[in-house]
């Protein structure tokens, strides 16, 4: 069907491709062109990204877009939900437990984890508050496979490596630390700072180039 | 001093040697290789980092902390402070008006904005949530810099053309669309629905090697 290994940053074009498509809903077929423009992306790296799945394009008409959307979740691993364990129950932890989009995508916060024991026993959003100590024993019963790691700096590494001795190899992490982890461990780290100083760099050589 | 232009890459890892030489207290020096080890960039890739700052390592000792700090800080503009603006004030957005640490790095939501009639007028830590009708006035009187969009996705690209109206040409984008600007502006999209597929594609690969 498609190769075995895709470059890392074709994954979240992909995203990006399917999401395209599911507001293409007035033709049965799309071409790279009218993808490109949905996606902002060059029809030429929208062609080159559609050579991973095999030539399933037929001249002249582009992708049948049922297909397409098949191919892409199978590839994502997205067609069927993925469970989360919430570790940190502050603002951001309990924003990203409010944020209904994540289950559109199949992605679904089932566990929510403190330290802070005022806060353990209570629900948000539906879904109770546990404390740490009962991550392991949570994430075999839910079947939980991905960590969001929304604690403060100092904590972090102490609650990945609590996340990862419970058996979850998959982590995004919004403390503003990089985790040190073992091989086999996939963590992505969105780190607000970082992007606001790169927003910075950029402010910065503009006011030179005036 | 250093080159003009750095390569989109680097700055990132410029935060993250920063925040890492913050940590670093004991000596006047440190060596690539102490910053390697205490960022987790090899070291070929940060003494190559560091030649775009000129020669001022001193051989067998290293960088002079003090040096290298200050050169970092004024690359990336953010030896002064940078005022925010924040449109969308529900979960998300309080969430960052309750982070403190932005303000660390000079960073600074200093006025928030929102559609919703019955937030409007209210303050949240501080900040006063105004109508978007308000925000030209605003930017121009704060000095802002910088814009956080964390609204829903229906109305985020309407979001993005006030802002960029109102004169801010660099945006932070928390809603889960590319929103289209003219060129001179520069948009950091954080979509947390396209991290997970990533984390989805990670165990979908490791899934199939067991």
């Amino acid at each position: 069907m498609h190769k075995e290994k895709i470059p890392k940053l074709t994954i979240p074009r992909l995203s990006l491709y399917y999401r395209a498509l599911l507001e293409s809903r007035e033709s049965a077929f799309i071409s790279s062109e009218e993808l490109s423009k949905l996606t902002q992306f060059s029809a030429a790296q929208v062609r080159k990204d559609l050579t991973y799945f095999g030539e399933f394009g037929t001249p002249g008409k582009g992708y049948r877009i049922v297909e397409l959307k098949e191919v892409i979740l199978k590839i994502l691993g997205t067609g069927r939900q993925r469970n989360i364990a919430l570790i940190g129950a502050g603002n951001l932890g309990l924003a990203l437990l409010a944020y209904r989009g994540f289950a559109v995508q199949g992605f679904r916060i089932v566990a929510a984890f403190d330290s802070n024991l005022s806060k353990i026993g209570k629900t948000f959003e539906g879904v109770l508050i546990r404390g740490m100590n009962e991550l392991p024993q949570v994430v075999r019963n839910k079947n939980i496979e991905i960590a969001i790691i929304a604690v403060p700096a100092n904590v972090a590494q102490e609650a990945v490596n609590k996340v990862i001795k419970s058996g979850i190899t998959a982590i995004l992490n919004f403390a503003p630390i990089r985790p040190k982890a073992p091989k086999g461990e996939e963590i992505l780290n969105i780190d607000l700072s970082i992007e606001l100083e790169r927003l910075s760099y950029f402010l910065k050589r503009k006011s030179k180039k005036v």
